[in-house]
């Protein structure tokens, strides 16, 4: 199966994903203005799947100006690709994993970025596994799982997050259905998961977002699974917007909610989400909807790409080398890192 | 201005809001079956603008089956428009209304229709006014509004329940900024709450339902209105799926959440939520837009229209009669009807 992102013969290949579901278009990339603009108009999206986007794009701009010979152009075409989108911590993490290679060459920064993407293959895998053991210990049986956003492969070279623990979930015989939130404005929900869930066999209803609290509140969901962008040193979580509305109501329904994100998600130098930048992405994906108008034509509007959940709301996150229980009271300070889970791979 | 819906020339004229924003569509309806196909797909809906429809309705049936020579074809008229919808209480109550005339004759079923009509356009300016002097009670300034759906004239014949509270709070130079919520599935904030905050002159900006929560955690908005489809005796409200939501996140961010509705949606023969029969319109509105496939081909999908709030998360429930103080321990039962306000119109 095609890699959400890979590096293929000298260039980035990443699929399309504003293409899907109609069409499966797989972009080569070699310049980094037309990386950034992928990057920006989420041709390719999801923490992890950024985070490799990121590395590859120093790779590029490496290729393109010589960091010994032109640091200047260098610099600029790297900040670009760091700054491309502002919430993900993952994209500036790459670029930065890359950057401090440079003085081995453009071989070495490419080793580095491939390496980042092995690193987030096996971070997926692992906690997909830890992240379906504590479904089992939290409900206790076969599960009906809500997510947001889109959270599987295509978020995360393989596998994925979220999605990743749900498709773990149905691998395992203990997935009753999945309840995809369309997620407004881009529908990834809508269009990427559930076009993931049809691939995995699992089944599954399609709903809009504000329904997500409603079906919460009639007891018809054992679990709710996000990922995150962004979780920071007091267990804040960044994710798409919506995330935050899941976790009031899924508190006030008593049902778990728990963040699934590969550990370099987490963000100690953040302190808490004041301290978080949140991306407004501009009116045109609220008052349009895949290019048909659903607003008159100039009205105004407010368009944040992420909200921010509180700890508290949080019943436990799940990396690749730990589960951290909020719900007993545990931090992201308090649990060490563990090993790396290897499930075998369905 | 054209009215919502209104009886003129020996036939209902309505409004088509399907077509709004682009179109200004006024059906002329002459036909049972075609009103019930309007109720149904949207073209009138608001809880009051539902009970004249309603009541407008049982003339149509009355005219076209004599309820003395043809009970049985009679009474299955009225019923197919009862049913059209099942949630909001006052469908069914405008047509129970006309129907207690029917022995009248025709004129006399036209007659209580045309007062049920003037009834809810007084309701609507008393209960503005009541809703206007609560906010300033309540935020004691300049205010920023976050409201769902349209609950504006199109909704109520004329001015609305919570946009009419807007409207009137922008009359008064105590309107900041109006905050509407898209309100997938069918786009009413979008289409319809835009366009009658434009022809009100009203500042405002749009936004997906579920960045709504959010922006109440950041503390940018000062009060919530919302209307109702019902309110049953125990106070829960049955509104717009989405309404819960932002209950849940206006108590998280201590900002006051009010009910606007008349007193025609008490329904104090429901005794509670459990009892509330919650339409589902099916996976149609959710898999696309407007036409739009937003969703694979076959894409399964639950499609709740309504949601339900409790009494606990609702800071007040205002009517065209009184103002019922939940969050003083007020309720339903214990608050006597008022007088209607009038305030002058603008």
């Amino acid at each position: 199966m095609q890699r959400t992102i890979d590096w293929a013969d000298g260039a980035v290949e990443l699929i399309d994903q504003t293409e899907l579901p109609e069409r499966e278009v797989v972009l080569r990339i070699t310049d980094v203005a037309v990386l950034v603009d992928a990057i920006r108009r989420l041709a390719v999206r999801g923490a992890p799947a950024l985070g490799v986007a990121g590395a590859f794009g120093v790779v590029l701009a490496a290729r393109a100006h010589d960091p010994a010979d032109d640091p200047d152009r260098f610099a600029a075409a790297v900040a670009s690709v760091r700054e491309a989108r502002p919430t993900a911590v993952n994209l500036a993490r790459g670029v930065e994993l890359a950057l401090g290679r440079v003085d081995g060459g453009v071989d070495a920064v490419l080793r580095a970025a491939l390496d980042l993407r092995d690193d987030e293959v096996a971070a997926s895998w692992s906690l997909s596994a830890y992240g379906a053991d504590l479904v089992r210990e939290l409900v206790g049986g076969p599960v009906r799982t809500m997510t947001i956003c889109n959270t599987g492969a295509l978020a995360a070279v393989e596998r994925g997050t979220a999605l990743g623990v749900i498709e773990e979930l149905h691998a395992r015989g203990e997935l009753v259905e999945a309840l995809p939130l369309e997620t407004r404005p881009l529908l990834q929900g809508g269009r990427l998961t559930t076009w993931e869930l049809a691939r995995m066999g699992a089944p599954h209803r399609l709903l809009v977002d504000s329904a997500g609290p409603f079906l919460l509140s009639r007891g018809q969901v054992d679990v709710v699974l996000v990922g995150a962008d962004r979780i920071v040193r007091d267990g804040a979580v960044a994710n798409k917007v919506g995330t935050f509305s899941l976790a009031l109501a899924a508190r006030y329904a008593r049902v778990p909610f728990v963040v699934v994100a590969p550990e370099s998600t987490v963000d100690p130098a953040t302190a808490s989400a004041d301290d978080i930048t949140i991306e407004d992405r501009g009116p045109g994906e609220v008052v349009g909807v895949r290019g048909v108008a659903v607003a008159p034509p100039g009205t105004p509007a407010v368009n944040p790409a992420f909200d921010v959940t509180p700890a508290e709301l949080v019943t436990a996150v799940v990396t690749d080398r730990r589960v951290v229980r909020f719900d007993r009271g545990e931090t992201l300070g308090s649990v060490p890192l563990g090993q790396r889970r290897t499930p075998s791979r369905t």
